[in-house]
């Protein structure tokens, strides 16, 4: 009884984490709400990096609302471990001691060697009663990119990919490939995105601008333009006057020349710029490169209905020099075409 | 009211031609319901060409159930115009005017020169009232390999492809490709096919045996081994020993050499062995060929779950000269395959 009270709470910050997504990195999204007596006195969710957590959010939500009193004795639901050291912010252990919550439910243990369950036994001393993994793999599942960026110091990698039926990535007298409603998940993909990677010649031969055009569930007005990552073998190639460099967002165009080990470049877009989310949408020979690497983690790719529609495939040359399995998590019928999107083994 | 009783006995009708798919031809698959006060009488739907089409049949098995007392007045219901010509089994619009039937329904009017509507005088004239184009789409729809076939003097011809997602036809070191609910799906596709054509490359690579080897759903113990066609560019570099020259089925397997006209051999195909559905089970070489050449209606295509996973692409060399659009019309997930299937246009 209570394990199902506690699972639809915690169903409802993970619902409230949502909100965050696109928005926290190199953070990732949390959500949290504060219950007494089976309502909400308090709810929040992490939204930019170095401001607030979730936990402190919340508990200032519940004050706003008038609920200050509420908070001795109360639940907390957290999607994530809540934090026991002190960052830019605060421990929200100590916040959560502070205010004489009486009890913490949280689903994911935070993987930074700061934390890996130590909050339990900080929160414990202070007399409040711990649950840790309640709807633990949902929670997991919904942080696994900011897990793999903690664990192995790189972005998540996904792959988006357009191809015609038998595999081609562009049409003849350059037609669109993809249909408007695939163009519009395109770019809500960009709003989860920390960065969009593209190569010299789709720069070169697209122009493309790699800006977030959807109107529709734009998360926050706080959501940045994406970093825009140009890989080029000839920084003299690339033309001026491209958007990328003379658009309104610029400054968030980043290049690099005669990168030749993609490790390095991935450790350092998620060091130094925070990158957690790193979406590709370069070319078959730039792509193959990061397959043959084994840094591809997700695969979103939108087939559209046509058969023998230009002479690019997806990936290029004779075959990979390992095969790489798909797991499906998502089929959609998105207008004329289909999407497929899963991770690879 | 009577238009949706109408509909109702149709599709019934239908659903009895469906026992036909592939045992027909060169005949199509039909089916025949009579009812009298809102019941069925009799039923039938055509089997094995040469033998009693579905109206006889459904009279047969009105007299069967020793229903023929209530056959005058009664109304019949059958997915294609009745047959007013003399072919091997006698006109049906005779048996129906000699049963007394009051009315006939149908659903497609039959497109050979021979009938095109005709049936309507033909019963009028015996005081028979006529309502044709009764759920029309549908039973058109049914029937549009057959009408394709008497139109064009040319098999209805679907390309059977499997991939990866990166419309590679092949894995290394000879894996499946397709997952085992694939495989099942395939075997029906065989069931429902008059023929399946393949290159001499495929035979000699994979000694496939084209046979149908799914447990489920044979419509009829009647159902033949389809032909198996396969064409090549030399017949000495076929193994004399490969399945389809030594099985059980042997005589079921056709070869040309150094086809130059496919549609010359379209036409012998229907003309001489009656084949109205062709299934095309060939390598990429041979596709293009199809494709090339605007032969191919149908595409029924599965997607494993790989990527970069063999060397040979679906529809090799650099592009078609001409770009197909592919309908969709199915999407269907098949174990841890998706498959699509549509017409080309």
């Amino acid at each position: 009884m209570q394990e199902q009270i506690d699972q639809q709470w915690m169903q409802h910050a993970l619902q409230l984490a949502r909100h965050g997504l696109g928005l926290t990195s190199p953070n990732p999204p949390v959500g949290a709400v504060i219950v007494q007596g089976n309502h909400i006195i308090g709810e929040g969710y992490h939204e930019i990096a170095g401001e607030a957590h979730a936990e402190r959010r919340a508990i200032a939500d519940a004050y706003e609302r008038g609920n200050a009193n509420l908070l001795p004795g109360s639940t907390i639901y957290v999607t994530l471990e809540p934090c026991s050291s002190v960052g830019r912010t605060g421990a929200c252990t100590e916040a959560i001691i502070h205010e004489r919550i009486g009890r913490v439910v949280y689903g994911s243990t935070d993987p930074d060697m700061r934390h890996q369950g130590r909050a339990d036994g900080v929160l414990k001393a202070a007399g409040i009663s711990v649950c840790p993994g309640v709807l633990k793999e949902p929670c997991d599942r919904f942080l696994r990119s900011w897990f793999h960026a903690v664990m192995t110091g790189r972005p998540w990698v996904t792959a988006k990919v357009a191809t015609t039926l038998d595999g081609r990535m562009t049409r003849r007298q350059k037609f669109w490939l993809s249909g408007v409603d695939t163009l519009r998940y395109a770019h809500q993909l960009r709003l989860e995105s920390d960065a969009i990677l593209i190569g010299g010649n789709t720069l070169r031969t697209d122009d493309p601008a790699l800006t977030i055009r959807t109107p529709l569930q734009v998360p926050s007005l706080r959501k940045k333009q994406p970093w825009r990552i140009v890989l080029t073998e000839n920084l003299l190639s690339l033309p001026p006057m491209a958007k990328l460099f003379t658009d309104e967002h610029h400054k968030r165009t980043l290049v690099w020349e005669n990168v030749t080990d993609l490790r390095v470049l991935l450790n350092e877009l998620y060091t130094r710029y925070g990158i957690v989310n790193l979406m590709l949408e370069c070319g078959g020979r730039l792509l193959r490169r990061f397959l043959e690497e084994g840094l591809v983690n997700e695969w979103m790719q939108s087939i559209s209905p046509m058969i023998g529609a230009g002479p690019d495939y997806v990936v290029p040359g004779e075959f990979l020099p390992q095969e790489f399995i798909f797991q499906r998590e998502e089929l959609t019928e998105c207008g004329r075409d289909i999407i497929i999107r899963g991770t690879l083994g």
